[in-house]
């Protein structure tokens, strides 16, 4: 089992050559290899919002190995890993299992591949790369990606299979992930924001059947403020100012405007508590 | 007809996942596809500033595929179009006809991408990409780089016709890009602003021919504000605080100081008007 | 002698299309050649800065060619360059040679490459790039990376020799890079500070061995400031608040702090001098 594509996410930012010289040595080790640029604007040392990233993104990036760092504890006793997932364990070499091929996430273990991880299935087996024959030497313990986990994802689209990479440990041991979960509450959705795109669309733990029963209008409260939103297909169905509810690209709720920002007009940042309820008819 | 790159512009930013989740999906559809990114940072929703990118860079980016989402309509009835452009319709396999090969422009119908067809000589064929057999499916209608127009360019690389994609469009239906003309206004030339790069340069409207009667001085005024700037060939060669005017890459007359923002010394954004006028001797 | 990757250094920044179209270019001439982008976003005309940015990384880019562009004085009478660096001169394939393979730069004669260069063992042979056939036509001047430096890469990727691109000059009249050194006195090293990475870390031009005298307490001042920092071997061994001396991944001293910028912590900016003495028992 060898993989041709490599998917990259980090908090490195774009500004430093850090992501870069990943990528370059990947293409020392595993020449031909495709590096696929998921983000490397994670905020820094940002596991949850590195570990959603990952999730709403990893069903696009299967077959195939998934690099992801985002390391605060980088050099200390936190392990790296490297968890294989999906199905096809035959290794037939079609790659494909169940609509999900297998497919290994390489990082370190501190809940950020968890719940990409979750959703491709879990995770079938997990190594810690103690396996120096695989990493760069390296004068200092600071740059992970450089020294371990971009030569390990380079190894594995040779071909190297993961128990080379260092000893086998159970994958019930490794650190999870946090995905906050909605709850009713009475003929409320109590939902937590997970995440502010570029755009400004406040994307919210809630599923569409969840608010099935409250209609086309509903209103969303943080705090003391409430708004209403209307349930619209698309961005442009709103009229200049309207709040909206539509159902975003990942399949779930998300409020938003029309050209504008929805976050900056109710006020809303990552992990703050939002409610839904039914409007009054 | 195949294709190898891809070229992608967009206003998805480098934060989000967007630009890179297209990228994997264009990866898994047509494998071993070049996809080179023009950028993703085109302002939120600014169909003007991506047109004049897409048209500036085009002539670089041909043969190929060109796929450009600066889309604030995705999701309601705007259509989603492939344009083909160039020569060589025989598709005799070299790649060019007349300096330009045929190519294929992908994107939302909202004028984002007509400046760069009629650079490329105007569209030759064109489609409204009505079959979703190239399509993902997809949760929600707000995600069309991944779900549709990637998908697209993906096929296109593979070698699908054109025809395939969706029912054929009139070319002049397509909804026009807006590129703004200077005007001659007595001894004047009334012009426009239409790009600040990172370094400050303000590019104009204004073809150098345009002001070959004013000399080597030229007053530059916006409103009440008039600076004198110096006919130069590149910016080493204006003394520190010194104004100029360049003929740029692009071969249009930019202002333009030393190692120094020319829009921040001349207070100028994209969309304001400039006059040039000839200096008194 | 032929390459197959391009690393791909420059000010252009991401924003504007440079970047994207100087690598159009090079996939034009030399298609399948792969672009490792390092960083685009070296501060506009900041020659130090992208110097020591291509110093740390060129290790991990060689063999191979590597385009650095930082260009202030773009079209000016500053000499446009390829050298070519590294061993196995008699060129027999393997790409290796006592470490490092035969490699070529390729930017503007002014200092950005020589660091790197000097780190890379010097130049071997150097070239001035001045035979238009292997450049672009282009309106204006104000463009050399698509128009000179981005097709130079290209053609050396497809085994143009050095000597065809343009008159051989001698290396030692190449434009120095500046590399900061440290010095001892009595017994206080006076350091400067190199590079304020994504993070904050802080990095010195101090080796290591330069305070292996002074123990695991070292006072960093800045001017009437001074904080005592401790040595330890990664972030997450310091404790909240505490300043710490950490070797990085270059091997070089950092000042840092565990997920806080010790740059705001201690208002140092690259360029900045730095003292590091003994902490008393």
């Amino acid at each position: 089992m060898s993989f041709s594509t490599v998917s990259f996410l980090s908090d490195y930012g774009l500004v430093d050559e850090f992501a870069g010289v990943v990528k370059a040595v990947i293409g020392a080790i595993a020449p031909g290899t495709t590096v696929v640029d998921i983000t490397h604007q994670v905020p820094a040392h940002d596991v949850r919002a590195g570990g959603l990233t990952l999730a709403r993104s990893i069903q696009y990036l299967l077959p195939g190995v998934v690099l992801g760092v985002v390391d605060p504890g980088v050099g200390s006793s936190r392990r790296a890993i490297a968890v294989e997932v999906g199905t096809d364990p035959a290794g037939n070499g079609d790659g494909v299992g169940e609509g999900i091929g297998v497919s290994v996430l390489v990082g370190p273990d501190n809940g950020l591949l968890a719940p990409a991880a979750a959703i491709a299935g879990g995770a079938r087996r997990a190594v810690s790369l103690t396996n120096t024959d695989y990493h760069l030497d390296a004068p200092g313990q600071t740059f992970a990606g450089r020294d371990i986990f971009g030569p390990v994802a380079a190894h594995l689209c040779l071909g190297v299979d993961l128990a080379e990479l260092g000893e086998e440990i159970d994958p019930l041991s490794l650190i999870p992930g946090i995905i906050p979960l909605s709850r009713q509450e009475d003929d409320r959705v109590e939902a937590e924001v997970l995440w502010i795109d570029r755009f400004g669309n406040v994307q919210l733990n809630v599923d569409p059947s969840e608010i099935a029963e409250m209609g086309d209008r509903v209103l969303v409260s943080r705090g003391e403020t409430t708004r209403a939103a209307v349930r619209v297909a698309s961005y442009a169905d709103l009229a200049a100012g309207q709040v909206g509810l539509v159902v975003d690209s990942y399949g779930l709720l998300a409020v938003a405007l029309n050209r504008r920002s929805a976050a900056e007009e109710l006020h809303l940042a990552p992990g703050d508590g939002v409610s839904l309820a039914m409007a009054a008819e």
